[in-house]
């Protein structure tokens, strides 16, 4: 029987209940003491030969007979109205197949109705214009330039402070306040913490925008087959852009099918639906041809949206001991000028430390700059850097050391719910950090290799994030006669390593070898329902289905051995790929029971089941660093980053190492090189490429060392596994603020920490 | 539980015992008397628009970026041995990728291991020699003439009885006659029922050699990424394709997956792998780029296969009153150099009369021609002309109606088996096809219409065939969010209507409007098994399976509105797409229900339940033809066909119709113009083209009456469905035949009936 299911999912640290329904019964979790062949195994990419060799083919990549291209023009205005659109000359321009427009292209709601598909007004250089079709894209930018926009300019605000002064220029008519009003917590009362506190600390810590720069720039290829539509995205949802398509252009469900095979990375910004997409469904409709509409950089990173910078005012109170006693926390985040949801940052200052009077504030404006989006642990970032940055300052305050202090404060349930942890391994990777970076020999560490112009520093911050998945999620595992596996699901592999991953799930669970396992994903119309691959949910939501999925098959397949061979069902086993008589200890190929079944199907199914009702699913980090810091030229070197983790089950640590690195990484950046950079005169982006924007390259990556804590959760799955995508870049920056915090013996409170605000720190000391 | 079934497929009048598994409970038949709102209707192709305005993608149509293209060389002799090839000037020509040949290829067994992929015994004009791989099919061509192979020219025979003489060239090393003995039916006292006859008949049949010329011409894209083979291939069979392919190649099921979604035509030539897409899988890996390898028009009437020619010699006796006593049938069938069985004509005369003593014989013989392949109906379009003409000798020798002689040797069960038939409903068809040709008054109608050089002349002949289809199949239905259903098969619409017909048993499961059910085939790595489309199985092989998965869809979705309407199950039912309060009358749109439901999927899945034991599932019809000849010209000019069928349950009178007016034209073409010709001096076709190729053109088709005996069968399936796809074409030489031999008051035993045969016959008169 189908049941509708009511469950608690965590998103972005918030918990929403959904209505899932969920076919067949789930499998009780793996327990900590069973013993796998497969999973627990670091095993390479199942697809990494295709990878590597230019096989495998990225949307980018996806080429069709007579297709054509697609250019947008994009506002040169941070904020205008298009008072007329002359697109005649662009139309004569041969090759040139269509021009998308306001007067020409369907109403079409977008960003939560703040705009349209193609809206009169613009809210931010770089907002759409206009869409060209031709025959390749240097037509597409000639024809671009041909178009003639007669524009209104209107007046512009890009500071959010600023933004919400009255008089301000509106960005939307409903104004400039996300939602009309701050979002405020409230636990305990906050005045009474901060009069009970013996010392108070304050500070105020401003976050730059970051950029994602995926490596594949969003795209689409939309084409038509009669009244039926198929589009390929470099997208985290491929369920998310066929329900937004279909909406947008009124059509079922059943006649939109979206593809996605391989992907270089969104890191949230590919959640949802772009224009793009929808624009080169309506263009391939017009043209009759396949179009291709994707992103160069430059636009990418003025339209693709971006981590919105904040000014987050912390104070901190607590007793002598350490207790904590109040935090109040208050965030501006300047969101550009659309969003998806709020993006406050105060999140880990809610969950993070036992305190008993908490306030937080979020304040979401906004502005006529580029539009946010998700951005790995969209908020958590920069609030733990504001966070963790205090505490250390605390500690200092209290003469305590900065981990001990963070130790006395260690939640034993959840300090915002009340609720149990499924499990908790922060204090074990505290530990097992502390232990890796020699946390309590730093002081020798840094008096026997500092100079007079080398700073050496040690910092640390801790990191909690959800990554509980849930459903729905759905899976089915088909066998061959020849002992060969699919499993089919809908979700998507971003680039983590999902394939990988449920591949190891599928074959322990069939008791095969994993070469005999293929894992295929990607499309909505021949796959099964799966989540957004974001909020380090993937393989959480989508792993337990498949291993339910799996376990249905191999019953299935013990099933027709049993029938087969004669064998009573009690006496076989499936162990590597082979039957096993567990009496007679015979191991008979798997394959050969089928010479006389040579035409059929096993089909199992699966479904993930319900979170665990009133229990905190979260996943858990320590982040240590070493810097160096250069008081001449005010360069920071990082020598050394630990990391610990704890995320439930370790599926493939490989990967899991991979992750950990890529997100260490990413939170380098964000801590010392990476920032938008605009100007205000204009409100242009200056830098939006790889040249000008700082990524880090291979050069800049310092000894990185991740370990896991292995902590099956009995309870958030049947695997116990809980997400891993997310949790790494969230304590970066604010170990490496607080590490140079630690060999400057000062403070800067605003990231990047570029050698410019390094040096402008040292002279004013 | 799965259960591993043992069950009857009965396939070209054999049965055969086959294991199958199957899992999940089948369904009761639909009952006689159900009302059906979608099923029983004439429903238009549900891509008819796609089909009719090019969007619809064939094999041809499948355009890869770097796509090359290959030719394959073809032997100029009947028999010939290579003694050596020089492919260097070839592979020198710029653009020539490679050249595949005997020396460098795998030696990849195939026809049965009579041959391998590259031979170097070449037995027929047209067998493949080498295959040139280039970047278009213009340089393939200039590079098949640069191929330097010196042959060893061997004797060769043509002719199937001299092949069987002492000293012919042998075909094969294990000689000419396949499987060393012919293939001998007994029943009854051959001799004795011959001295209890009161009358005999004799008489020797020959038919021609049929070319299928399905209007897209055999091919396959093939492309690797990494160690995973993808191809498009035009075939009737994708799991085939996919094992045959799997199995040359030696690559486990998983890595192979097979696509085809329109096909132009196969009627049983596109049963199994062609030797292009192995071709096209080896080039593609030694390139490293997609290659297409598709025959033309003369390959494809050369190597493609073929209706094999026959003489039959028939000898009937009967008693007095016309009840028949013995039957001899003899066949020898000229195979060509390869098969994949044997190809006999004498199934119709075991099985269409009661008649207690049988004798039959098919000595199937290997020559030095094009090979045998499977054409609609195989062996039952020549043996029942052979057989329809020898009842009608009888009928004339007795003096009785030849409709009221058929009628008294009409089998009540089974004479093969014994057993009884599921449904029988040829004594209805004889008696409304008779009534709508006016069969009582034809010779009124003859001697009113008829002049001193047109003679006007009647005929019939009727048909039994199998259909009944069987497991394994698989079918997997999906619901989503808004209330549009997905059908997923892994089988193939070979141009029948399958998807129309697998949408309206989906459709009328789901209580669906139409509209809402798209149907998903052709893919084996994500749709699930699905058998051969062939031998008019498709439908009552797959379509019981989608019944079961829709109606399990349909359950879940029962169980999801009850919980979520809070409304009791059995108040509940959907009703033309949308729930329906039985207690209140309250109308629910299916969507509605799901508004905080958003994101889920359900999914159905079913299989095909086992065949009825110890049954005979037959399909049963009648045509009769008006014919007109000029005893002048000798053109024979059909003027009325009626035909009138039995296939169980009509699911979609439209697509029967259709499928019914096919198979006449085809058998017209059969009776009256196709034929090879071959120039025996050296064993050439010469008119492997549409020019030369006789086949009925829209001018010939004659008025053509087509009715349905609608009698849904209890016991074959749940639908109650048996196939139509080669019975139509089965009667309709004989009935053709049979009317000439009326009008012109004599018999012309050989096909087709062309005006030099007819005059020949006239004048020896």
């Amino acid at each position: 029987m189908a049941r509708v299911v009511k469950t608690q999912v965590e998103f972005e640290g918030r918990f929403y209940d959904e209505y899932v329904v969920i076919e067949g019964e789930d499998l009780p979790a793996w327990r900590a003491d069973e013993k796998f062949s497969i999973v627990g195994q670091s095993q390479t990419r199942i697809d990494g030969v295709e990878r590597v060799t230019g096989a495998a083919k990225f949307t980018h990549d996806i080429q069709l007979p007579g297709m054509l291209y697609g250019k947008i023009l994009r506002s040169p205005h941070p904020h205008a109205r298009i008072k007329s659109i002359d697109t005649k000359r662009a139309e004569r321009l041969p090759g040139v197949r269509a021009v998308l427009h306001y007067q020409n292209a369907p109403k079409i709601p977008w960003r939560m109705g703040l705009t349209l598909l193609f809206d009169q007004t613009l809210r931010y250089a770089g907002d759409e214009v206009a869409c060209v079709i031709a025959d390749d894209e240097e037509i597409c930018e000639d024809a671009l330039d041909l178009i003639e926009v007669n524009y209104e300019v209107l007046p512009f605000v890009l500071d959010p402070v600023k933004a919400l002064e009255p008089g301000a220029p509106k960005v939307h008519d409903s104004g400039n306040l996300f939602q009309g009003a701050p979002e405020i917590y409230e636990r305990g009362e906050i005045e009474k913490g901060f009069a009970e506190a013996d010392v108070i600390v304050e500070g105020t810590f401003r976050t730059q925008v970051a950029l994602h720069n995926c490596m594949e720039t969003h795209g689409s290829v939309a084409t038509w087959e009669g009244e039926s539509l198929t589009i390929w995205d470099s997208t985290q949802h491929i369920f998310g852009v066929r329900d937004t398509v279909a909406q947008a252009l009124k059509l079922p469900k059943h006649k939109v099918r979206v593809r996605k095979q391989y992907m270089g990375g969104g890191f949230g910004s590919k959640n949802s639906a772009g224009k793009y997409a929808v624009m080169a469904a309506l263009a391939a409709k017009m043209t009759g041809r396949p179009v291709r509409v994707v992103l160069d950089r430059h636009e990418e990173n003025l339209a693709a949206g971006n981590r919105p910078s904040s000014i987050q005012t912390l104070k901190v109170g607590a007793k002598r001991d350490g207790a904590l006693t109040a935090i109040y926390h208050k965030s501006i985040v300047n969101l550009g000028a659309y969003t998806a949801w709020g993006g406050g940052t105060t999140g880990p200052t809610r969950r993070l430390y036992v305190c008993p009077h908490i306030k937080t504030e979020d304040v979401c404006v906004f502005t006529n700059l580029g539009p946010f989006s998700a951005f790995r642990a969209p908020g958590y970032v920069e609030g733990t850097f504001a966070l963790e940055s205090m505490i250390d300052e605390l500690a200092q305050k209290l003469n305590l050391d900065s981990l001990e202090l963070r130790l006395r404060n260690y939640a034993e349930i959840d300090p915002a719910t009340g609720w149990p942890y499924t499990t908790k391994g922060l204090r074990q990777a505290y530990h097992r950090g502390a232990t890796l970076i020699d946390w309590q020999k730093r002081t020798a560490l840094k008096e026997k290799d500092s100079t007079d112009t080398k700073k050496i520093g040690f910092g640390m911050a801790s990191q909690i994030w959800g990554g509980s998945g849930g459903p729905p999620a759905y899976a089915l595992v088909k066998i061959n006669p020849d002992g060969t596996a699919v499993v089919i699901t809908g979700t998507q592999d971003i680039g983590t390593g999902t394939k990988t991953a449920l591949a190891q799930v599928a074959a322990e669970t069939l008791h095969f070898p994993i070469s005999l396992v293929k894992v295929e994903l990607g499309d909505t119309q021949l796959g099964v329902y799966s989540p957004l691959s974001a909020g380090s949910m993937t393989l959480a939501s989508v792993g337990p289905a498949v291993r339910v999925a799996a376990e249905d098959a191999r019953k299935q397949l013990m099933d027709v051995a049993s029938q087969t061979l004669e064998m009573p069902l009690d006496e076989l086993e499936i162990d590597r790929g082979e039957f096993l008589n567990t009496r007679t200890r015979e191991r008979i190929a798997i394959k050969t029971i089928f010479e006389k079944l040579q035409n059929f199907m096993i089909i199992g199914r699966g479904a993930r089941g319900p979170n665990p009702e009133k229990k905190s699913v979260n996943t858990f980090g320590a982040q240590f660093a070493q810097v160096e810091v250069d008081t001449e030229t005010g360069r920071v070197s990082v020598q050394k980053i630990v990391a610990v983790h704890e995320s439930g089950r370790v599926i493939n640590p490989l990967a899991i190492s991979s992750q950990l690195e890529g997100g260490i990484i990413q939170g380098l950046g964000f801590a010392l090189t990476e920032q938008r950079i605009v100007d205000e005169r204009f409100g242009l982006v200056l830098n939006g490429n790889l040249e000008m924007y700082k990524v880090p390259t291979a050069q800049d990556v310092p000894e990185i060392i991740t370990e896991m804590i292995d902590m099956p959760d009995p309870e958030v799955n049947n695997l116990g596994v809980k997400g891993v995508g997310e949790p790494p870049i969230i304590p970066t920056a604010g170990a490496i603020a607080n590490a140079v915090a630690d060999a400057l013996g000062r403070r800067i409170c605003e990231l990047p920490l570029t050698p410019d605000r390094i040096l402008k720190a040292l002279e004013s000391q």
